[in-house]
């Protein structure tokens, strides 16, 4: 397996407009998942009023769903500014943080339909269960860029403590928003809404 | 909360691309909701015709959407040439803006399904009232870059003031929009339109 | 209106980025509208070969769909490769031959589903009609680029009278392929994939 | 047919931002074959988890598709790194290998559908089979650039060597796979799945 750091900007260029496209394009397939209602061209306002209304389950989660991703692709390239090139074990890494973003809009749709049905545990701990996957992406991805001497030597290892941390707590509140899942389904989806918003209200512009 | 510029363009030039990213996903998607009519194969092409001239609202709707997705990406751009740098609350309102852009598709399905029904006002709201919140989330991005000083200090008063009156104005012809969309639903469309018309015949290449 | 070419590049690049997001897009979704047959789990192989070599017509249409755009993508590019800015009324145009470009996956899903059907010509008409409309927005991109002093004054007059003459080409001849719907649906789809693989074959790489 | 390599870099990495665009968004597609279970508001959570366990062809399928896609990627960057220009025959055959990329989400979905029915040979032969076409493309991309004069001079020849060989043994083993298919369905999917893992471990990361 070929570990050595590659010099040079090029491949760490491609590697992120790569990941740019799937990021954007699996938040802005997440409308897909907004059923449009199905009534008669007779049906009065008031009907379709009602319908559009119950469909709040899919707002709220599509608008969760998008401020996490958000966030991940901003974590994302808080991680890539630091690293001076890419390998073998670190695509692989990378590519499987960019899977587990691409299923984003699944959970989603089970959210949305049956976050009010008696099955609610289920999606929201395949929700949650989700989001930990994705933190443990992070982290595999944050472990080899620090173990295969990808991160760029100046870095202030006060950055590097705190992105390790960020992932550790990120990892520790989505498994037991996914633990609580199986009893509170609507505490779980609490803790990741909670999350994002905590998360973007301390998010870095660096 | 971190609100101080970040000197040098790369972080812009990162915001711009997944932006634009979701700016041409969402104008492209739109195909995705008109409709494949459903004939027997044994059906004379004159039914056909006659079926896919009923898609007019889907056609108009598409074509209504796109323009205006299309001028808004063009606002998009203008702000970011004055921006000097971003932070957190500034990317947490380009966030909130693209999310209201990625909802496009879905209003203007409902245009297409229910504007010739007795919902019609109904689905006229929830098509010019989105675009009061992206008229109030453009407002809320230059509101965000003038307060935290991310704007070029080197930008002409009367190019500020220009797009500070540009968003009051967007926002308020919505606002009639929707307003007017309860009682007279295609005066609403009617509105709109005229809007993206007028933006794109006055907008500035620059 | 402003028609005053803007000097330096920066614009047409972010028009450029824009507009590949477009056609790149636009050329994945075409996979969406071919379907996955639907067949009992019992029923044996050779019943799914057949469903699926039923299918022909899609594979067909994607294939022409594909490259055609491919191909208008490339000639996009010739043009904007000899442009030295952009204004209003270019922009404008631009945006409409997207528009154009972003509906190709409609009339394929049309042609999948009706080209052995009665119906056939009427999908064959709106199918190259999409086409000439493609054309016109071409012939108009380019003219707006003349017009107002967008084109490089150093490119040379042959290469000018080239791009106008491949314009006036494409244009009649989809025409043609339009008129020829109304009669041999097939012909009509003849002549489209002539001409992506002549323009195909007779493509230069710059 | 225009053959000349093009100096300068400009259009190549056009090329490759296109085709960077496809191949994201066909892997992000894949999550839309991906069906949300259709139960009933009251059916238990258990039962949801019984249907989303039967999704697992499904999941498989699209980790398998994703995994391939990505390693695909990063040999179209291999290949695109040794290249200084682009040409008539160079470029018909890129777009060749795009459209077979966009190609992927339609036997993943077949796969997610039939995988464990009587017709699962057909399935797999035409899964398999689409990556023959795919390492067909790559072949006569790389011969094109190499007969055509692509390649960059100061490539060492064991580098050039080892991606015809990488290119002939993905051919072989990809059309032994679809032959295995007629007879042991699962086989061929194993050989699939172990080559994206082989490719994986053993990819460069240049």
């Amino acid at each position: 397996m070929e570990t050595d750091p590659v010099p040079g900007g090029k491949d760490t260029a491609r590697v992120e407009a790569f990941s740019d496209g799937v990021f954007s394009i699996a938040v802005t397939l997440l409308v897909l998942e907004v059923n449009v209602p199905h009534l008669s061209q007779q049906a009065p306002a008031s009907e379709l009023w009602r319908e559009l209304a119950k469909g709040w389950p899919s707002y709220v989660a599509l608008v969760s769903s998008f401020f996490t991703v958000l966030i991940m692709w901003t974590n994302h390239h808080g991680i890539f500014k630091l690293i001076r090139g890419t390998n073998n074990r670190f695509l692989f890494a990378n590519g499987f943080l960019l899977l587990m973003v691409s299923l984003v809009p699944f959970p989603t749709a089970l959210i949305a339909e049956y976050i009010r049905a008696e099955s609610a545990s289920a999606v929201c701990v395949v929700y949650s269960g989700l989001f930990v996957f994705i933190a443990l992406a992070y982290g595999l991805l944050w472990e080899t860029a620090l173990r295969t001497n990808l991160v760029d030597p100046a870095t202030p290892s006060r950055v590097i403590k705190g992105i390790s941390q960020n992932g550790i707590i990120g990892l520790s509140l989505y498994t037991l928003a996914t633990g609580a899942a199986f009893i509170y389904p609507l505490l779980s989806v609490g803790i990741c809404t909670t999350l994002w918003m905590y998360w973007g209200y301390t998010l870095r512009s660096t």
